[in-house]
């Protein structure tokens, strides 16, 4: 192929926001600089809208302290966006990717981010203009096919499993059954996650539901009685995108209207409804009394200064590798190779097809999921334990002996 | 008055957690074990059940590594209850104090708890029981006389402040209109907190609603409105406990049924219900598409590993002074008085009488609201902002000039 062409490169973010999608821009950035072959580097605003609009910012002026703090701070600083390029809108990125002499474009998002990278990619194809194109993966529901793991995935399953730690021993304090819903429309990684905390036989989450087993609201309510029964309280980590036996979404099921947006997926987050329902069938059906339902809504992808520095170090690893491959390839996917584990946790990284990412979903492997349905194997505790860094460690007063 | 008798020690913790209420059993043990005239220092499982059912543990056999462990983990260690003692159930804390030698009696709680604590002592008055008992505050919603600020508050502002900083910068991200639904049935000290974060001058929340300035859908609506025309999104800090114009709280206009503990408050956390009902009325009436709510719910309390250093060690502090009041007086309540504030914050201790805490409740002095009561004031954020520590700092690249 062609050597790399000098020529001005853009960078966006795209889809949900993450902890750590601004340690990737950083990534990007950083090598950018050092490379002859890039001139200019644009931020587009707002992920494609802004190229189309033609709202770009200058990322080569930032300074050290600038990009310092760009490292630690949670969502998207160039802001982000949902939509989905068709055929016109692409032709409109095109013209203006040709009058700034943009060649390199790298996206950071999602799988359809990469889908919406794939079809710009291959339109750029389609009509011969020269253009590297490459998507750098990040996603809270760690979803992406190829990739070990996703960039973001560490530090929102360090904020589930330091909140359900909490939220156990709350549960301990003052017990009852307590319901946790949790991030995560296909995928069960995040809420499985919520075990990571443990440190005692008898810690919550006691039930982990995650939407890779459809499970039934009397199977969910005989599950929590036989906790309840053996334990005195129960703490249960559902995912928001839980399904019937029938593969319908609770969440949908209970709902009358269903928001979408411009990919088909339906609103679950920024709504109690599903932990309000669970809670009320509790309530109602099992005749306990203290029962409460937390929504955790969008403080697991977003809240400020509590990031796994694995996963910021990952993320910023992810940004440079794109513009390295850049110079040598097309077009790809950056992705994450787990080389070594537990206390000799190392990854090295590589580059994929575009088309092997793009709009394709991982689920959590059968072989993390217990027998019942209802919790997770040790093989998910080694796979996930080190990307969250270090966790806080506790201890609860009430098992030891009474004088 | 008689000289501190030698004798052994009851300590509880009881009412809702709080991240440092274990720093202040902590506090009261390091005293108590340099203290000759404590004898036992009795660890009361479950507040006053424990007592009544004799479920002590033995506090002074724990070892340096559990009491620090103790200081880092947030929720009650010893378990908490709700009960209300009535004559009877102090007759009986009464005949377990006198069998065990008992005359010393610490109680980590809120305004319930002191309640508590003050009719235990009134009528270990009357039978002529010498009990010294003193009151160790804690409470997230910072709603007790006499003290300047509460220990667990600190911490639970700077969950809320950190919550809002991502919060608000993934509505930058993506957006349109959040509502953060915080804890605080009476008091909007913890809601106000969610300004602490803000950097810029157009950093959400935008508009915050306390429980003290009653407000109506149609005034919030309003306000949205204006915000959202203003900036093109909006993010709501709301009070659980935000009331109507006519007093009635807005939770309880929307929930058909409401359950209620033995002190009569109404269950406010633990649902998502107020946060459905107002991202509800805001999409079907001002037409916004993208409104999301989440109701923060336990995590606010009981989060692992996010302690505000100032209040653990306010917390801890306060333990210990109940401990050194105890061998001086009869009983009172641990307060703090602040005789330093921004840079040169600092604090003393002083003893006030239980009377004077007990079943009272602060609310957010007026000026600390603004004027059109959507808002905190440069006061409130002075006061507050020594309190959770240092919080992180964020950058946002959207307002930076295009090219």
């Amino acid at each position: 192929m062609a050597s790399a062409p000098k020529a001005n490169a853009v960078v966006g973010q795209s889809g949900g926001p993450t902890a750590v999608i601004n340690a990737s821009l950083v990534g990007v950035i950083e090598e950018a600089c050092k490379c002859a072959q890039i001139d200019g580097l644009h931020g587009s605003l707002h992920a494609v809208e802004g190229i189309v609009k033609e709202r770009f910012i200058d990322l080569k002026r930032l300074g050290k302290g600038e990009l310092d703090l760009l490292v630690q701070s949670p969502s998207s600083a160039l802001g982000s966006s949902r939509d989905k390029p068709d055929k016109d809108y692409c032709q409109r990125i095109f013209e203006v990717f040709r009058r700034r002499n943009v060649r390199y474009f790298f996206y950071i998002g999602g799988n359809d981010s990469a889908n919406t990278l794939y079809i710009i990619n291959a339109m750029a194809q389609q009509v011969g203009y020269d253009l590297r194109a490459f998507h750098i993966p990040k996603t809270i529901d760690n979803d992406l096919l190829v990739t070990d793991h996703c960039p973001g995935f560490g530090s929102a399953a360090k904020f589930v499993a330091c909140a359900l730690m909490g939220d156990d021993l709350d549960n301990r304090a003052l017990p009852g059954v307590k319901i946790d819903v949790i991030m995560g429309r296909h995928a069960g990684f995040l809420t499985a996650a919520s075990v990571l905390g443990k440190q005692r036989d008898d810690d919550g989450p006691h039930l982990v539901y995650v939407p890779e087993r459809p499970v039934s609201v009397d199977r969910f309510l005989a599950d929590v009685e036989a906790v309840y029964k053996a334990l005195g309280r129960c703490v249960v980590a559902v995912s928001e995108g839980i399904c019937d036996t029938d593969g319908v979404t609770w969440a949908k099921k209970i709902t009358q209207t269903s928001e979408t947006d411009a990919h088909g997926n339906i609103q679950l987050s920024g709504t109690g409804a599903l932990a309000d329902y669970l809670a009320a069938q509790v309530k109602a059906r099992l005749g306990i009394k203290r029962v409460r339902a937390d929504t955790f809504g969008y403080l697991q992808r977003s809240f400020a200064g509590l990031q796994s520095p694995v996963d910021v170090q990952e993320a910023r690893e992810c940004g440079r590798q794109a513009v390295r491959y850049a110079l040598e390839r097309q077009s790809g996917s950056v992705a994450i190779k787990r080389i070594g584990n537990g206390d000799r946790y190392a990854v090295e990284y590589f580059c994929t097809d575009l088309a092997n990412v793009a709009e394709k979903t991982k689920s959590l492997p059968a072989e993390y999921i217990n027998q019942q349905g209802n919790g997770v194997t040790a093989g998910f505790v080694e796979y996930a334990r080190p990307l969250t860094g270090p966790l806080p460690k506790t201890i609860y007063l009430g098992n030891y002996p009474t004088i």
